[in-house]
């Protein structure tokens, strides 16, 4: 089933008006969960606006919050996102340190208590086309065993940096798990299974199955994990809201939450912005003229994969799986909102 | 063969002031290398002694340089090391990006043409001790093989994260690599073979000779390739040295030269430091509690290990593979300095 990805983002503002966001904050959520798409990271696309509508429901995101800068220096800001929806926060939070990096060179700026950041990717293109480079990192409520535990005890974190490129940014979008949730979840869905080392899964249960228990794992071991809880102090503690540490202690609270931190750099107060894009450009290039390895088809620079799958997408649509189209057309039919035309 | 840490710190550093480095620098220099003797980080340890009289002597390490600031705006700078031994340039950034983090809230630094950094955690220690909260990364010639490629064309990047501890620093120290080149060279130089998936071996060769052609592979395949080239980008190509497209481009230079940057973040700039460290110890012993997987012995902290062979070898001394203590030896005869008791 492919849908015209303009119509989905149209259908997903509308739902988002619909249980009481602005507009244009909806049209923020609703042009990064369809970007996921765009770009084949369906995992974090609109596969996640029943659970958005649920965070809603039951007070986790608030679809009016007005994120607030907290607290500032020179060098520095913390975000008080207010539980908005996280492409909400992010987007504001992006602009921020980008406009503060092209007034004093560098910015560091942390997002505390926003939502679901989805893909993170998203926010540093954002960046890197306003001629920054960044880098940031997201956490929220633990989904990942930490190495060497059974039990879900780490975010998957995702961390993006990116750079202005060439012709388009260069960008890296990573999840510290082996996979991110989101693709596990949409692998299970879709009916494949999991490859080895991805995830422990309760025995006696059927991986497929939406009751199983999945915990995924982090990349390379002790190092995505050490990677993860790192962001965890980086951002959470350092923001003075913890996720892991509610979730995991004593009190036990699970309610939704993520953090972020994004640091900005202004390309041009360290070279001519054109010298650097051109330096990139010629780096790139003889990364991707490097022998192939046997097993491999090409030598893919990051983002270009998804770069090919959004080309595609553009022109020839979204595809849906039945259940992502069958929760999106309760959610339409709840609020009379126009499913997107097939 | 074990050595006192302090007696070999004396010998290295002796060795590099005959070299014509000025006192200070070789005890920094000499602290660096035999911390990570003590960390049990071989590879990045005095075994590096002998390369690094080699560069002096090639005139790639210049031993009196003395690194200058060449830019810096409100929020970063960026340090011209001027070819300066890589701890005395990694010492100095951190210790400038920690004084105007105290007075910004945050602050970015960059390490322009450096030599080798060596174990970068020492670094994320020095700037956790003064209160701050800092990532670092540094790059360096081509070792590792991009993903899905079969040539050295990416640095194994170090990464180090570091934050003030309720008791002391937690510190991660990973290398973008399965594993580090010195690690590599060290279990290589010991007999013992690689595990599979660390690095590709030419075939014909023996894996554990001296002729043998390794390649590390990157840690998580397209992950840590992607981490290493954009540490490239955000490091090298943004302080205007890039090492990679010299290397492997049509100029094909290849004089040693790494790069670096430091991001500290002054925690009391965002909540009371005691809060902080507090919020750190609960977390990290809630970690540490949590039900061990089978097949692991316990749940390690970041920088647990290293801190337990560290314990051991202050107290016991040094191991030093025989190989090594032949090259300590022949340098100290050079230049009549007394080799460390034994």
């Amino acid at each position: 089933m492919l849908v015209a990805h303009a119509d989905l983002a149209r259908f997903v503002a509308q739902v988002l008006v619909a249980h009481g966001m602005a507009a244009p904050d909806a049209a923020i959520v609703a042009d990064a969960l369809v970007w996921a798409n765009l770009r084949g990271k369906d995992g974090h696309g609109v596969v996640r606006l029943p659970r958005y509508v649920e965070l809603i429901q039951v007070g986790d995101l608030d679809p009016g919050a007005r994120p607030e800068i907290a607290l500032e220096t020179a060098a520095m800001f913390v975000l008080d996102a207010k539980r908005a929806a996280g492409a909400v926060a992010m987007t504001r939070a992006v602009d921020d340190a980008c406009r503060r990096a092209k007034a004093g060179g560098a910015c560091f700026g942390l997002v505390r208590e926003t939502t679901h950041v989805g893909a993170i990717g998203r926010f540093a293109y954002q960046a890197a086309e306003t001629g920054c480079a960044v880098l940031m990192a997201a956490t929220g409520p633990p989904f990942m065993a930490y190495h060497g535990t059974t039990v879900p005890s780490l975010s998957t974190s995702p961390l993006a940096i990116g750079v202005p490129g060439d012709a388009e940014p260069v960008v890296l979008d990573l999840a510290t798990s082996v996979a991110s949730i989101g693709r596990i979840r949409q692998m299970l869905a879709s009916g494949r299974s999991l490859p080895d080392g991805w995830a422990l899964v309760d025995e006696g249960t059927d991986a497929g199955g939406t009751g199983s228990r999945i915990v995924p794992l982090p990349m390379a071991g002790a190092k995505g994990a050490g990677l993860s809880l790192m962001f965890e102090l980086l951002t959470s503690v350092l923001g003075g809201a913890p996720i892991l540490s509610t979730h995991l202690g004593p009190e036990h609270r699970t309610r939704h939450l993520q953090n972020a931190f994004v640091l900005a750099l202004d390309v041009a107060a360290f070279r001519t912005a054109s010298g650097f894009r051109h330096d990139v450009g010629e780096l790139t290039a003889i990364i991707k003229a490097l022998p192939v390895r046997e097993g491999f088809d090409e030598v893919r620079l990051p983002g270009e994969g998804s770069a090919a799958v959004e080309r595609l997408r553009r022109q020839k649509g979204i595809p849906l799986l039945p259940s992502t189209w069958e929760a999106l057309r309760s959610l339409g039919a709840a609020h009379s909102v126009d499913l997107p035309r097939i």
